[in-house]
């Protein structure tokens, strides 16, 4: 049998989009990291662990990686953004808390009172977020994180939040992705706040979401049946908090984790020591031009600990303004 | 350009290899199903909520499908497995505790006294339970897990308690994947217990099974970084704590969900109120002959509210006697 041209040229064509994605992995990888070692660290671990015939080959099960949020793959200052949102709320939900206007420490808010609110500190601070995140079912905070997040823009950039993620750290999202690496975000911030935007922003799902909790309650509310977001914390999701909950909800331990801060420094340890090859990685926020610059000494992003623990296990430590040519997708 | 009929023949065999999981789909469903109503109240709804252009179409990440485990995925009498590994294991680890020969319910355990451990009921159980599952790391425990199923054998059946899975249930969950559903595991069981084997037996990942929990403290062992079980319960995931889990874990509400008995009523209902084309189903133990035949005043297993619930609410009932061609992969 002789076939034509054409026959053959339609079947390779087809081949051609079947084998698209494995092609799209030739691609170099990681394109806003500069060619520094934290980009020849990364990329020679991936390779290592996944290519067929490796001595440090990791079944594709077992490639889990996980990623802290607020200061790994978004911006955290001038505040946490999670704590911005429940300053706006608090002003929107005013009007049905007319004790606020003279309650601390929801007068301060209102008032943009920024001395009584520092006054107020963390025990304001629980306040705020308890009345702002409890008390409705999870498909309402959940709405009205998206209410918030489509007008709401930073204070510096007057971009919308989900634009002040790291270009850098989604392609590495990405790059891990296609060595079909399955990625979780363990943070220290709210599961329902991050639950609302991670999907589209990140591409992670609601289930690959990890993060402190309140106590949920399965109640009959207006003739709905709903979980209630109760403001008793169920998980602090933070220090030994992230790989506790690791365990109890992954099930594994990773084999990468990156992180920014001292919250981390317990990931970060008992990543580094599973069996087999680990890579563990720190975001150093150097970059005072081009985000923020901060560490041993914030109140925001604390890193001191984890960056001594960084410097004597040799993990990878990320200098912002050295080893990234772009911080933010806008750059 | 004529090309020669062996290229053309390679190029279709890439093709075929390329094309086989789209083909597998194309193959006769649940075969070990009888055609009757579940099958078809199964394949009905599959269909209708995955084909492109459906109006009922729900988008994949949304194809989320909960199973109970115990009675619904594998079988639950004599006795919940996982206390007959616990019971097990109060003799294996007996020489470590000499004080067990003269405390009950030990010592009843170790005398194979089933009077005086009826006699110590919920609360003795609570202790067996407790003395068997915490106080180790998790690493430590699933592989207890691993080395009691390695030679643990049914008391009825002779074979090892991961051959007393429900094989139409087995076809089940692998449909659904092939659809691009998502399958967790939702059960009262311990989720260290489950993860053991529920990869290998059902090819749900640790990260997709959800259970009860105790609390897992990081701590460092022995100079290993390690999450120790604790003897104090995290969650209790039944009855209402399943909705809860599933709505703080995955974070979104199933489409679909399985269940055998009372403690499934709420995930049930949770899952029948949510938006779009749902499917809720219970497995009602019917077959005397080829596995048990229990429901509502059964202390294992009980399915009465639920069973109520299924007639009015239309849900899918199977009948294992009438429904099920096959019970057991060995049958």
């Amino acid at each position: 049998m002789i076939t034509s041209s054409r026959q053959w040229h339609a079947c390779l064509q087809l081949l051609l989009i079947l084998l698209a994605p494995a092609l799209a992995l030739a691609a170099e990888p990681l394109p806003s990291w500069q060619d520094t070692a934290p980009r020849q660290a990364l990329v020679q671990f991936v390779e290592n662990v996944t290519r067929d015939g490796s001595a440090d080959l990791i079944p594709v099960p077992e490639r889990i990686a996980v990623f802290d949020n607020d200061g790994t793959l978004w911006s955290e200052q001038p505040m946490y953004f999670e704590v911005l949102f429940a300053l706006d709320e608090v002003k929107r939900m005013a009007p049905q808390h007319p004790q606020w206007k003279t309650t601390q420490p929801f007068k301060a808010v209102l008032e943009n009172d920024h001395k009584a609110l520092a006054a107020a500190g963390m025990d304001g601070l629980k306040l705020i977020i308890g009345a702002t995140h409890s008390g409705m079912s999870s498909e309402t905070f959940n709405a009205s994180v998206k209410a918030w997040l489509a007008k709401a823009r930073h204070p510096r950039s007057g971009r919308p939040y989900t634009e002040m993620v790291y270009q850098p750290m989604l392609e590495l999202l990405d790059y891990l992705r296609a060595h079909q690496f399955k990625v979780f975000i363990v943070s220290g911030g709210d599961v329902g706040f991050m639950r609302a935007w991670a999907e589209e922003v990140y591409g992670v799902p609601p289930e690959q979401v990890i993060g402190s909790r309140f106590v949920g309650q399965f109640q009959a509310q207006n003739g709905q049946l709903q979980i209630i977001r109760t403001a008793r914390l169920a998980h602090n999701d933070d220090g030994p908090g992230k790989p506790e909950s690791i365990d109890a909800l992954i099930g594994r331990r990773p084999v990468l984790a990156f992180g920014n801060s001292d919250g981390d420094l317990q990931m970060l340890q008992w990543t580094a020591a599973g069996q087999g090859k680990t890579f563990v990685g720190l975001v150093h926020h150097t970059d005072v031009k081009r985000e923020w610059a901060y560490d041993r000494s914030s109140d925001i992003g604390r890193l001191d600990k984890a960056l001594d623990a960084a410097q004597q296990n040799h993990w990878t430590v990320v200098d912002m303004a050295r080893d990234w040519k772009r911080i933010y997708p806008f750059d």
